[in-house]
């Protein structure tokens, strides 16, 4: 039989109203005679419940042992699932990740998938069941202890599986009813995408478009796994949602389909630093120790032997990224004139796979900008995005004017 | 090292504040010198909320997936617990029934110990591990599921744990200080015991003194674990609560140790049954196919053929067995002249390992009664016990003169 897996996430399950209504969508795939598998986190709320009890207990706690508590989250949202589906008359049990087994890594902070062995739920499938309710986020580790995938790692759990078993689409169901061109939150003209390619939805989901984790897109793309987004609190039918898929499935796609933003950023910049070979190595190393993640990197050119270093990272990491700083000149690891931190800047980006085969992208944006006499302070670009830091006023007013300006209000 | 074990129900460990409270304990017992394995019960409370989800989820569950949701609530308990202990510089840390593995069949309303293999535990103690905390009530099934040990199964999982680990002593912490020789709400006088022998905590446990499940004595009659009730809301040491152990251990023991009550019951009579061979398994068969759970039978001498049979079950299932002996008598079961219930009575009981050696207790119990004009309407005697159906309104006062005539004021 044909397979789907469907993944809810914590607001989708976050009562037994709740439950019900997501095993209504269920119930309607396995009538189309598809065998399911339904990946679940925990009610919305109790994850944050477990983890206080936790921080309350123990600051510094014990990663096995917050695993072991917090996994009970995802357990529970599966039994009263399989429940659910059970009084539907629909043929279903649950499945803890031990029970699978989910084999990973031991890494308690970020397991990472090892396998997934199809044998257990098959059988199943073979005794008749219809539907493998999965909790989410949790694995098996090589100790047999348990491994989270991280905390909202369910969607990744999902994509895993629909790997692993060959699944015809992976449906992620969440509070959204799909991926916009950017935010409808500040963008009113904002319009929701049939279709997405793997690259675009990775460039977005990490520059700040919440709807989908970075990692199960990599997953997804890495195993052409057919991946959809849509609302839990919505009838949907086969074109609901949108579909993250392989470039090739979509006929025709515009030189940009989305921007982005990410609303609190800073910019660091290291003012006459010595230009000499492994100058970056020596400043972004401490800094990557430090757990400062660095996004964008201007080395601009260099006068008399210096030149000057800037990257952005994420505001609250700043003082952190000072003292990291400090800590390596104090060390001598480098030296520099001056360190000038910009901490009210935003990044606003386009992205496009169209890009690649057209020219004028960049003008079109800078133009853009330009018009509303908004300044850009560094830019960076990639094959099918380009990046900019400005103001942070300005974020709202930028995302709206390139909206305008490469026409995502129209279909293409 | 020496190895105790240490049990902690539900009140006991209700918040994070009782959870170290409970700690506290056990970090003594491992500064005496002790490894330990602690059982620990789900947050008061929280099992209740799982159950309520499970039971407006489906009326009539599926038992293997109730057990998936509601064994969650001591997974969070024994984590909490873990990281309790690691903050007190004990090393610890927690199991779920399938990591030990407690191996049981797969009858999941009321599955039972097959073994508990101490492999995985004791090398972790090698390690240098203190402390291992065990999620109370779970096992695992042939099959790879959760199997529960019956609601409150916490108490068994401990004894067991003790027996299988050869532990010096099982501690079941709780909201009692130990077993009294009678309810000390009904008389004022009753006293602590420091110790009793399995045989009349059974009849006691069984008898209605709510201390200890009846499935946790057995086992421990059974394998020789030495047992203790005590309080977790007091300060402890070697000599508190009371110690349920072999008879030879205690030295001087009164004829009478306790006396028991238990308020709801029934007497049902049904008159003029005919006395013949195998009539009483055509009576009680079908009641036990009902679920009604007979306590007393007497059978009268009989008269012309005919005699009267009595039996007495929990005003509960009056009705229950109302309908099955109605059902029998029409499938032409047996026949009977009338059934008279008498649902306003309550049962007392004395009991006492010495009364096997003792006569003479049952004409003080009666005397006592009499003095009182309490009439007895049932009597039945076992080696250790007798027990008399009286009307519900003199239970306190017939407890009251019990305990007075036995003189179980007075230590030994």
């Amino acid at each position: 039989m044909p397979l789907l897996v469907m993944k809810f996430g914590g607001t989708s399950v976050a009562d037994l109203g709740r439950i019900r209504n997501a095993a209504e969508k269920v119930k309607r795939e396995v009538e189309r005679g598809y065998d399911v598998i339904v990946i679940v986190s925990a009610m919305s709320g109790k994850t944050n419940e477990l983890v206080a009890w936790v921080e309350q207990t123990s600051p510094l706690y014990d990663a096995r042992e917050y695993d072991a508590v917090v996994s009970s989250g995802e357990n529970v949202t599966a039994g009263l699932m399989a429940l659910t589906l059970q009084e539907m008359d629909v043929p279903a049990r649950s499945w803890q990740g031990w029970q699978v087994p989910i084999n990973t890594t031991s890494a308690h902070a970020s397991a990472r998938f090892v396998s997934i062995p199809r044998d257990n739920i098959e059988a199943k499938f073979r005794e008749g069941f219809r539907v493998a309710v999965v909790a989410g986020f949790q694995g098996l580790s090589p100790e047999g202890r348990i491994t989270p995938l991280g905390r909202g790692g369910s969607d990744t759990t999902a994509v895993a599986f629909a790997a692993a078993f060959g699944a015809e689409r992976c449906d992620i169901y969440t509070d959204v009813d799909g991926v916009y061109t950017t935010d409808p939150r500040i963008a009113k003209k904002a319009r929701k995408l049939d279709r997405i390619a793997f690259e675009e939805m990775l460039e977005l989901a990490s520059l700040g478009a919440k709807v989908l984790q970075t990692r199960s897109v990599e997953l997804a793309m890495r195993y052409k796994v057919r991946l959809r987004v849509l609302s839990s609190f919505e009838d949907s039918d086969e074109n609901s949602g949108t579909l993250v898929c392989d470039e090739e499935d979509i006929m025709e796609s515009k030189v940009v389909s989305g921007v982005a933003h990410s609303r609190d950023e800073a910019k660091m910049t290291l003012l006459k630093v010595a230009d000499r070979p492994g100058i970056a190595a020596a400043i972004f190393g401490p800094l990557a120790d430090a757990g400062v993640n660095v996004d964008m990197i201007i080395q601009n050119i260099s006068e008399a032997g210096f030149t000057d270093m800037t990257f952005s990272c994420p505001t609250n990491q700043v003082k952190r990224a000072e003292k990291a700083i400090a800590d390596a000149r104090a060390a001598g690891a480098f030296a520099f004139g001056e360190l000038v931190v910009d901490d009210d800047v935003a990044k606003v980006s386009v992205v496009g796979i169209g890009m690649r085969s057209h020219a004028g992208v960049a003008a079109t944006m800078f133009r853009a900008l330009a018009r509303e006499n908004i300044n850009i302070k560094v830019i960076t670009t990639s094959e099918i995005k380009i990046s900019v830091l400005i103001d942070r006023k300005y974020m709202e007013l930028a995302v709206q004017a390139l909206h305008d300006a490469f026409e995502l209000d129209k279909a293409a």
